[in-house]
């Protein structure tokens, strides 16, 4: 519990700014009984919305009737599809809103935070008064310092910058009183999220602490074995999620290791050093059971349905057991360090044995080739440097690879790519693919994104994708850390 | 000003209690995905309502998503009719909302004050959690003190005991920081129902201090010419009602003479006689100036699309010209008196003019006969009182008269019964009419009852009607002054 207490006392004070639509008011227009107006705030904000109305009723009098208002937010215009929605992610995360103002001359501010750019206002009742548009404002909420991030040299390419900016709002949205993982849905602190979020943040809002309060809070709720949760609640109650995913919970030791590289904190790493060696131990357990391969069940890799992980949940476990090795150095036993030599030695024999020299590729046993397997397998450092770079040559030149739909996964794929000399490809992919979001007018990084697929949706329905979506903010990372 | 000052200074105290439904409390049902259940209350409450439920997730999870909850309620069940309304009152005043509890393990309490026996609360979202019943109730207010009325005789008819609680409820409920007409719609102080609300206090609930209060209200936001407004706005704005009704304005003189029989307040009446003088004054120049008629339009009389109101307007006229002399008497000039009696004459002689030997009845230039004619005719005593005895018993006998929609002008006919020395007949008028009101299931009367036809409404829908209407509570003032 000591590490909840640290948790929060490293509770973060929100920064507040207002935002106002820069278009779609409707100036001096009089409105009642079904009229409405979509407000644009111009980009992606975060916040509490106050709307002010003028009650325009004729003779001097006031108005006699409670104002019914219904407020309909939308990140992304698409979302305007609730009606239609059957998935299984719950309705009520659709961001809408009617109230009934009994005093419609005071300014109505609604109580719960939103996520959004555009918001549709209807008055749906009749009245004996009009009502028009007064003020409409959103005070925004976040825990990051946009004073923080260095601007980028003179000459970076105008379409990486671009690609920086909109990275950065995604990633500030996204940091609230934890690293959400999107602050539509599910405004929550998942492991593999903070992963990318933290590695992102060391290299723009420099907030420290707020990685360290979330390495905290997960040390502070794991399970009975001592596995960390894959998330964790802080609404409604503060509690772990019960699932457990091994790649998640092996990223703990990847996050701690990025803490220590940028905060230099060897108090911290001596803290938790046995919370991520007990993730290492829980998932080579797994490993052995499943008699020397992945439990595939238990790992998350990508939203991809047809995606065989038994190639990259080995590449994750190889290269978070080197990351835990790196911790170990500081804060380790020397039985810790060999156990940890060993078990990397196994998996990676393990994982070497799935690369297909007649394909240049890992192949699963099931027969699949996926770009999953060849830049997790690459990041795990299995085979030698050229032999990586010709998987991740070949794996650009192939286009009959299953691919990632998310841009997490495609976080993986660049990284894999730099590591492996490849670094021109893997920032033409990220113009690609990041600046393709761009060309889909995205103010903000969504969840999934799959070119030539705009429905794409883990949920059964574009509606219930998240818009600003931390885990794609990392070309920022990818930019301040390579170069452009 | 200072009227205002004064009334603001008796601002009474809400006293709370707690109630719980009766009835359809879904025991042990586990719910979800447009799962509902109907609260029955047993009665009629006013009040705030808190909804607490549990959450029921198995493998011992939390709640990972909002929960959605609707909330519908009804005075009468006959209101579940909001989808086809057509009426011209605005749609506001449904009570219904839809609320999103990020955190449903809170109990959740709604910000607005509800009027309603049953309330339906829906779950519409699919959750991946389902949740069961733990508890409801309503902290309901009032400003009537439930200690305060006295118990009836032994022996009272128990059908009018019966009408004595039902009408005590339903002015309790509309007692609040002002007489409200009905808690559910429009939440107003309106001086016609002012008249009734305090007569009946005073042999109830004994709260002279809300009458005065109310009465500094009116006296506080006159029209420009001293006119009062018909009804006052304490939200969204203390203002007064730009609507002008003669018979509201004369309803002040009304109210300040009973004030002063109940209250003994000579510095009352000193205070506000020119107030009340004044209305008599704008009264009577509408008199004159439509040639010795009444300005029917300016008239109320009752919600009655076909009544002929000349005969019944001059009646109140006359009335409450002699209850401004009375007031005269106490606080008024000489010159003023002398006005009084002559205005009393020339109104008089011309609701004299209006009887029908023929039909032993008053009848109007259009040759509408009416109950509202005898009854405000026999009020005004123009007659002699054999001959008012026999206007109100012709008024009983025949059946093609023009009747009251309401219970607000029945009360004018069972008074004006009452001083025609027909106190019999009223009580069977009252059982008859409240009791009917009774057998229809009636938890509070309401605002419309037309025997026979339980679909009038004057507002197009039943679902728009109030069915807690405090100008229907003066059987209570009839039993406890008249005996039963």
């Amino acid at each position: 519990m000591d590490f909840l207490k640290k948790a929060y006392n490293l509770m973060p004070v929100l920064r507040e700014s207002i935002a106002r639509p820069v278009s779609g008011i409707p100036e001096g227009r009089t409105m009642r009984d079904g009229d409405s107006f979509m407000l644009d705030f111009g980009t992606h904000v975060v916040g509490y919305i106050t709307l002010a109305v003028n009650v325009e009723k004729p003779g001097g009098d006031t108005a006699d009737s409670p104002l019914a208002v219904e407020f309909k937010f939308y990140e992304n215009l698409c979302e305007d599809r609730s009606k239609v929605y059957t998935g299984g992610m719950s309705r009520s995360w659709f961001q809408v809103q009617t109230v009934f103002a009994d005093n419609p001359y005071e300014p109505l501010e609604l109580p719960r935070r939103y996520a959004f750019r555009y918001v549709k206002i209807t008055f749906p009742a009749n009245t004996s008064y009009a009502v028009s548009y007064k003020d409409c404002f959103v005070r925004t909420v976040t825990s990051a310092d946009d004073s923080k991030p260095a601007p980028l040299p003179a000459g970076t390419d105008p379409l990486l910058k671009e690609i920086d900016r909109v990275a950065l709002l995604t990633l500030k949205n996204c940091m609230q009183t934890v690293f959400e993982d999107g602050p539509k849905r599910d405004r929550r602190l998942w492991l593999g999220d903070l992963y990318l979020q933290a590695k992102t943040n060391y290299c723009t809002f420099k907030n420290n602490d707020l990685v360290l309060r979330c390495l905290y809070l997960f040390a502070g709720l794991p399970h009975e074995d001592g596995c960390l949760s894959s998330a964790v609640f802080q609404e409604p109650v503060l509690r772990g999620q019960s699932w457990i995913l091994h790649d998640y919970a092996l990223f703990f030791a990847g996050v701690l290791a990025d803490y220590y590289r940028a905060a230099g904190r060897k108090d911290v790493v001596e803290e938790l050093w046995p919370v991520a060696f007990r993730q290492t131990e829980i998932a080579y357990e797994g490993f052995e059971k499943e008699g020397r391969r992945a439990p595939v069940n238990m790992y998350f890799i990508d939203w991809c349905p047809s995606l065989d992980k038994s190639c990259a949940a080995l590449g994750i476990l190889v290269f978070m057991l080197k990351e835990a090795l790196y911790l170990a150095e500081i804060a380790g036993t020397e039985a810790q360090k060999e156990t940890l030599r060993r078990e990397i030695e196994t998996v990676s024999e393990t994982l070497a044995a799935m690369y297909d020299p007649s394909e240049k590729l890992f192949c699963t046993s099931s027969g699949q080739l996926s770009v999953h397997s060849q830049m997790w397998a690459v990041l795990a450092g299995v085979l030698d440097p050229a032999e990586n770079a010709s998987v991740m040559s070949e794996t650009l030149r192939r286009k009959d690879l299953v691919s990632p739909v998310t841009p997490y996964a495609m976080h993986y794929f660049i990284e894999a790519l730099i590591r492996s000399g490849l670094k021109d490809e893997a920032f033409h992919l990220i113009k690609e693919y990041w600046g393709g979001m761009l060309a889909k007018g995205c103010d903000c990084f969504p969840e999934v994104f799959v070119p030539g697929h705009p429905d794409a949706s883990p949920y059964g329905s574009v509606a219930m994708n998240s818009y600003c979506h931390a885990w794609s903010c990392t070309p920022a990372y990818f930019i301040r850390t390579f170069g452009g």
